[in-house]
């Protein structure tokens, strides 16, 4: 399994996507990029069950976001195919970024960031990353995977 | 207190809540409705906290919808302002509907209906409705209010 | 091409979907119904330009969605994979339905219902349902393709 | 009328803004800012159909984000009353950006900024931001309105 098989993805633009001026309304890449984040641990191979939680399971680190940004270079209308690039980093032992590029066909349509805070979810005191987000991170940074 | 303070309510439309065709997209309605009976609770008296689950506490009835409908009678565009006429109604011990009318002026502009069935949060199964639902199901139905 | 190619779809319930009881937030299924419909129209060959209002071109036609409906059979959370399957049915000249069932693994999830009216955009009178959308009702019902 | 008529709103969490963990899911923010501008041009008597296209009418001028960003300081849970400050400011003769401050009771809650930018509408290309948008701008800024 290469990189690009958890790190480039696509989507397409779906008309609810879409505001009265008939493009992209701008919080929707932001929805955008926390999918595509989902998307590419489950392909590199791990459960969301595991990270996120749900009705039957409260995973004991949760993984908020403290900051976010993006940049709209250009408009996107209903059915534009999109090809998303995620280039995830290490910021230090409790906390991570995901750089998000978006391109449509040749045109650059719009870049944005997460950043993830480790905390447990009992006490909301700031931790260290779990095990299965720092293999992610490594495997995505060096280009190389270690066994699952 | 009359019923009408927390049963008819207002909200206007705003631009992300329509798609390309420059009117209100479908789907909003359906969250305008669970917005607005939430705040009909809160007008009532209830506390978001007693009803709903947050990060902080699990209230050990949930109350999921098990059905909805909708039927769009005309086009709603941004900045048209709404009053949400809500009639909540007990169907048995164990679950409620409530009927939403939207009207924008004098134009009727939408009906909706949600059902909501009593379940116990742990086991899923099926229970009676917590008391703060039953008193604001016959508050409103009355049209008399019991003491909170 | 079979009928399956375009009404057989797939997707995957996201952490954003779904509220704070851990489950899918039931105004989420409406959304999905509407990208499968968009996904299944694209599958069959027909781009979104052509049906769906963008900020460069408005098609002559619009298609709004009068009523819809919602079963919700079981809870659904992050990261549960959905098959989605579409029954379109063509009502009369200028109105069709469709009909969408959500399982997850074995497990019936929720069952939907949109219907459509075919509009003038100009004039916002009732007009006849346009080619594309009558060529992809009669696949999809006969079970056979007309060439495109 | 003073400024804080049009810069200081309010709204409450709601249920379905809310994630799996429990918390307000961080794209909600950027939806809650967008509605806020429009709350605030409301308020301070600017139509919403002059500023933003609808079906019935394309101002010549359009106002795209071409950037965003957030950080979230504090969870919000369903409930949460929340006080929003707007500090609308002009960048140049073509764009302007506004900064939003969320608090609940005394808890600073999150900050948002989004950077508008002003396009004709047929063309794309840049223009001059329209006449009721600077008068809001001015406003804001001064502490003193222009008569409308």
């Amino acid at each position: 399994m290469a990189p690009s098989d958890w790190l480039l993805l696509c989507r397409t633009v779906r008309f609810g996507d879409t505001d009265g001026a008939g493009v992209m309304h701008f919080q929707q890449l932001l929805r955008w990029c926390h999918e595509a984040y989902e998307e590419s641990l489950e392909r590199f191979g791990l459960k969301a069950g595991e990270i996120f939680p749900t009705q039957a399971r409260m995973p004991a680190v949760a993984l908020p976001i403290v900051h976010c940004s993006a940049d709209f270079l250009a408009p996107l209308v209903c059915g534009d195919p999109l090809a998303i690039r995620l280039e995830p980093r290490r910021l230090d032992t409790g906390s991570f970024e995901v750089q998000f590029s978006f391109s449509s066909g040749e045109k650059a349509a719009a870049r944005a960031l997460t950043r993830h805070l480790a905390i447990e979810a009992a006490s909301r005191q700031r931790c260290s990353l779990p095990q299965p987000i720092n293999r992610w991170l490594e495997a995505s940074t060096l280009g190389t995977i270690q066994p699952l």
